[in-house]
């Protein structure tokens, strides 16, 4: 049996570009005591693997040379020497963009059930955008009832899971998206109450009074995933004792310069801004899990998938989820 | 009985001048009920006030044309008709940069002990300013022993307080400062670890290599009162999980722009940036105040004071105390 992998082949330098992936076939060698084989059905791309590709200061360990690149997978399990797999199970890793992984029982492996909730959705908002939606917004924004709550990249699959928590908490929610068709699925589908098109504005001012229209009260807590302009639009409405958690700013994953033009905002109204990363918070995740599917198995979550087919697709739809062309949770289908 | 204040003639564009005050002589009616009159020994001046002069939104009113300059002060009980203040107490208020004031005996005013802590100050150390080094160093940056602990504008009245209560608290601590002399002050009388003469570097990236020989753990928590390069610098070299309290902005205080060139460390180095305004944590200050008491009395925290003779002094050295060329607390003697 033969595996195909995309391994990192040269480090971008800005907009990554199919010279920086090679596709590789390997064969799969027999497990050793404790390992499992599992066989992807997705492969999950989210904007955090850009971070990985540069050599950068970041939170976590640069992504090698030469090797797999990271991320989540769903798939079964197909060969197991370990006692608490069988074959046909169903998990949820981090598999890495390849069509088979390989790996040990007792780590990062977690069995789904895939009775009520479709196996790709623990790559979204039952997986981790969801739970960074949810510690973002729970512990960071932390919004009461009757506030308003803005959240850009709103039709993502991080966005979309924050901006919904926040309607179910009972807040006034203004998301912001890239274009007509994102912002009316982000209103009429997700139930937003405002949606604003950010490439309608030429500039934070321009946004601002969009947002200052969207949201007559102001901004009390804000989601942020893009940074840049929309930060700034964003931070200019917020009212005292804001809240904003930078879960993300995709604007600058290719080294773009993004200052953010007035921090003497954060004084003035006495804003806590704070960045989080989800990995950290591994205590808080079964509880958002369990929250989290219960929303989504009774619609009241709801999402949108692109889905590309064929791991030699992945890094085409890669792209397209740095640029902003996906619409919704970005997947790759593997069998 | 004649008064004399100084009101706010004009709105600054930019940095203040002259034309923007108005020094009065005005007399003093006879108290009502309830009133007290103080004779001012002392005016505090102080970086908020540029703020209240101009019209832009920010955490308070601005203040009103015609009307006395907002302030700190100290003096003297000459008249009572309030049953809790006699002739000759010693007193803190905000009676505002004028030789004597008529205020309410029930509102803002308290009397000091100055047998031990001498009068001046209760406008710095033992006042409001070091109530806000207390408030944002223990509530916000909240340093653990060992950790590194950098503070700005390190020898003026609230960066020097928060700079020793951080050494009290066993940490690391470097401050930055403007000129030698500051630098010397801040390390030798101060004891803080290590100053850095921030105008011996031309951009964020020299400021940051400086910061990096005296904090060579990096940065775990900032005090921030200038903004600007100095904060593009810290941010650099903050450590994961950093805490930044954003006390002030000096550099921006006069409409310069001051952009934050990197915000995307917050969510690298996953820090909490978070503004405050000391008024807004009234609960704070009597235990903020018997602790910096104690360690005034005790010499454990020590302070340095420049100070302008005469009330028509009181413009000038509110213009030194904007651009830094201040040492310590700035204070306008007025008897």
């Amino acid at each position: 049996m033969r595996n195909q992998r995309i391994v990192l082949a040269s480090r971008p330098t800005g907009f990554p570009t199919h010279e920086n992936f090679r596709l590789e076939e390997t064969s799969l060698p027999s497990l050793a005591e404790g390992e499992v084989r599992i066989r992807h059905h997705f492969l999950s791309l989210d904007p955090y693997m850009r971070g990985r590709m540069s050599e950068g200061k970041s939170y976590a360990e640069p992504q090698a040379l030469g090797e797999t690149m990271i991320g989540g997978t769903v798939g079964d399990v197909v060969e197991s020497r370990h006692p608490r797999f069988a074959v046909g199970d169903h998990v949820v890793g981090m598999g890495g963009w390849q069509c088979f992984s390989t790996v040990q029982g007792d780590g990062e492996l977690h069995k789904i059930d895939t009775s009520v909730i479709p196996m790709s959705a623990y790559l979204g908002a039952v997986g981790m955008p969801g739970v960074t939606a949810w510690y973002g917004l729970n512990k960071i924004c932390a919004p009461q009832a009757g506030e308003t709550v803005c959240v850009d990249a709103a039709s993502g699959a991080v966005g979309s899971v924050a901006g919904q928590l926040a309607k179910l908490a009972g807040c006034h929610v203004v998301g912001i998206a890239g274009g007509a068709e994102k912002c009316r699925y982000v209103t009429e589908i997700l139930g937003f109450d405002a949606c604003i098109d950010y490439r309608q504005h030429a500039d934070h001012r321009s946004l601002g009074q969009a947002l200052k229209a969207a949201a007559p009260n102001g901004i009390d807590a804000h989601f942020e995933n893009v940074g840049g302009v929309l930060l700034d639009a964003v931070m200019s409405r917020m009212n005292a004792h804001g809240r904003i958690a930078v879960c993300g700013m995709i604007s600058g994953y290719n080294g773009e310069p993004i200052p953010m033009a007035l921090p003497q905002l954060i004084l003035v109204q006495r804003l806590k801004v704070q960045g989080f990363i989800v990995s950290e918070h591994m205590a808080h995740w079964p509880e958002a899990l369990r929250e989290l599917a219960g929303h989504v198995a009774a619609g009241r979550i709801r999402y949108r998938e692109t889905i590309a087919v064929g791991l030699e697709n992945a890094p085409a739809a890669f792209f397209d989820l740095l640029s902003g062309r996906s619409f919704g949770k970005q997947l790759v289908k593997l069998v």
